[in-house]
């Protein structure tokens, strides 16, 4: 899109539904370009396409159908470019991919900056990333063949190799001639300048604005940043992504295990890391793969569920075995079976809360050796202080509602019992968890509600065994 | 901090520990920090902090027990500055600035750009807000309180005024020599250059790395950023990070009703908004105040974590009374009981993983009016694939367990129906409350385990009586 169609669009407001303060894309687009596909107007379906962000012809492809997405890809022949590519969802991305020509899917990727051709060509299949690599420039071939060299998840993956660098003693003027003469090998996007020494190790960086508003006999050493941090290429990306977003960097070298420069990290791959890096935690506390998208199908979304829910079915079946072992108890007294559930589910949301509280403050380093048995004091205090109030409330309900004073005093005791519990289990599983290395978001989840569903059946029944029969 | 110090403290590194490589506070600064507090060794402490970011100096004062905080900061006196104000939690900042000495507050606050102190002075009480107002500047305080006149999280408190805006009409040469003329006036960040016709209205941003590459003599409106959005001062925090990030934006102009420029919002702020989102919605989903932090008080806690406490009674009561309703059932076969919680458990969490993609699907506008029926088809397909699995294998220990076979087919069938409605149930909840303009975060999760509980316990308890007295 040229410079003119954007001013153009600016003047008058994109569309007048309501959906549009929010960002989602309007339903009538949806509307407008299905009809198109069905028309077979490839003319129409240019004009409504067009304009769009690729991130928003990602999402629509995404949301639409199967069968209206084949036949809108059909139709919109050459529209499909890399920027689209890299929005799209990872599975819908590489079922897009297979059916491709190589040729096309060449020139699509060819546009895009290194970074962008990693994020593509890393989940893809061995025959298709030969052809995308081979289709390259032979610089860009290297990069990413070089990024695809570091693990997963690194900085070295995260990293455009297209770096401004300056030797420490240049001053404003010597700078910005630099920058003038050399206007094809610069990045589309940069905010700093990094000083190297002679050796190529990051020495500080100068922010455009500076750089910009200084005078041309300022040395570049005086303007520099006040925060500075390099990244080692193998650092992982939620590190980057939590230091961004603690330091407020903007953009950040990275350099090899020489300490030498050998690429930049800018805030916008930062967060994009950190929306990644939550929406992982928020799907593992919820039992779901950390991949899961909407445009997965039915198969690919009952594989990512499934392993959790086995999970769940052993742990309940082992609050079952703690049940069983009471069934004389209910025998004598149903009103034990109706009132269980009510402890053990108290108990399993307060250990929820404590959990949910312990992984977050974990992955923002505020859970750490310094502060863990205060924490851990809170959430016990919190559990004991929330057990007593729910106590006498249940307590109450217990007795009115089965005409048994001995019954309250059992479920209220049995409340305090597992709300305490659910506070210690609730920080100490994580924090055991990260101890050992393993994500506690992924993990934490099945083993607190396995303590709370057990206290909870066995207090509950154990202490109606020995107070009520 | 000068720029000397920053280079010579990255020539070495900065410690040794392993915790380093994750950017979270080595234990042992802790330990020499409260040996210095408690040594009251001044100079020791200044050494020890001075040279921390602001924010890792927030993290160390809300890691540490609140009597050493204390001690530490009537010894740090004069230590503590705006910006580790703005780093620090809101209760914690709350309680601190309480004990400060106004004339020490208003100095500590006068540094900061406008929009972090619109972040401190929003949370205070109006004793201390017209305390700090009085000891601004004309010009800022003027600007403080027209962002404070906007909505809590809106983009007109998100926003900085001080913008860097040009005529549309002017040459690169022209940009450059008005920035180099007013230094002073140039805002501490600033990543590009707006520009503005002669109402004010913001046409178009160019990058600064597109200046300083570009001839002296190319006109702006030529270099301008293919991508360009505007935000108006209302538009709420949540739309704007989710704008950020969909278009990749490093920073955008904020109009008024009239559509003129009056300020700017940077990447930055939006990544910070983007964290402060996902935070609540994942405190949210568990049942937590999104406002929760490690360092609140007991009391503090309890309260915030006891709202959703009391609805998950109510609801696990309503679920007893549905058991209730088969007493008799249960009397005449105690595996009931056993069995039961089995059935309601495996519903809880299917349903817990369809509400958390559709919660996320929500706020990141992939799940739309365009492709709800699918989804909701979908989530119940794999409800019952998944159901239909764990029906044979709970089929299968069921009558092993208790030696019924028509035992096992009860709970297979329930398994089933409950999977089936978890699905369901996960997935049109949330989109119903989001049409109802509640957040669906916040208040999905009560309503689907009761579904979820309710269902499970009537189908199985149900079936039992149906089919086996």
């Amino acid at each position: 899109m040229t410079d003119e169609d954007q001013l153009a669009r600016k003047v008058e407001p994109e569309d007048e539904t309501e959906e549009t303060d929010d960002f989602s894309l309007p339903p009538r687009l949806f509307d407008e370009v299905l009809d198109a596909v069905e028309g077979e107007d490839a003319e129409a379906l240019d004009a409504l396409l067009d304009p769009l962000h690729p991130a928003d012809i990602a999402d629509l492809l995404e949301q639409i159908d199967p069968r209206d997405r084949k036949a809108l890809l059909t139709l919109w022949k050459g529209g499909l470019d890399g920027d689209i590519l890299s929005e799209l969802d990872d599975n819908l991305r590489e079922q897009i991919i297979a059916d491709l020509a190589p040729a096309d899917l060449v020139a699509a990727v060819r546009e895009l900056e290194t970074d962008d051709v990693v994020d593509i060509v890393e989940d893809l299949e061995p025959v298709q990333q030969r052809a995308i690599l081979a289709g390259l420039s032979p610089a860009d071939r290297v990069a990413v063949e070089k990024a695809l060299a570091y693990p997963e998840y690194s900085a070295g993956r995260m990293m455009q190799t297209e770096v401004v660098r300056m030797p420490e003693d240049w001053t404003v003027g010597q700078a910005i001639d630099f920058m003038r003469a050399s206007p094809g090998q610069l990045p589309d996007q940069f905010y700093h300048v990094i000083l190297v020494d002679p050796r190529m190790r990051p020495k500080g960086y100068v922010q455009l604005g500076r750089l910009l508003s200084s005078k041309r006999e300022v040395r570049l050493a005086d303007i520099l940043e006040d925060s500075f941090r390099t990244f080692g290429v193998e650092d992982e990306q939620g590190a980057v992504a939590y230091a961004f977003n603690q330091y407020h960097l903007i953009s950040a070298p990275v350099v090899d295990a020489d300490e030498r420069l050998v690429g930049v990290i800018t805030i916008d791959d930062a967060m994009e890391a950190l929306d990644e890096e939550h929406e992982e935690d928020i799907l593992r506390l919820a039992g779901v793969g950390g991949e899961s998208e909407l445009s997965d199908s039915v198969r690919e979304t009952t594989r990512q569920r499934f392993p959790w829910l086995a999970v769940n079915l052993v742990t309940a079946i082992l609050a079952s075995g703690v049940i069983s072992l009471f069934e004389d108890v209910i025998a004598g007294l149903v009103a034990l079976a109706v009132l269980m559930p009510i402890v053990a589910s108290m108990g399993g949301n307060a250990g929820t809360q404590s959990l949910t509280v312990a992984v977050r403050a974990i992955a923002t380093r505020d859970l750490t050796g310094s502060n863990v048995w205060r924490v851990i004091r809170r959430e016990v205090a919190v559990g004991l202080v929330n057990g007593l109030i729910f106590a006498l409330v249940m307590g109450a309900i217990g007795w009115a509602w089965f005409g048994a004073p001995m019954l309250g005093v059992v479920i209220a005791a049995a409340m305090v019992i597992n709300l305490v519990v659910a506070g210690l289990a609730g920080t100490a599983i994580p924090v055991i968890l990260e101890k050992l290395k393993v994500d506690p978001a992924l993990a934490s989840g099945a083993f607190v509600t396995t303590v709370t569903d057990v206290v909870g059946f066995f207090a509950f029944l154990g202490l109606a065994a020995l107070i009520l029969l």
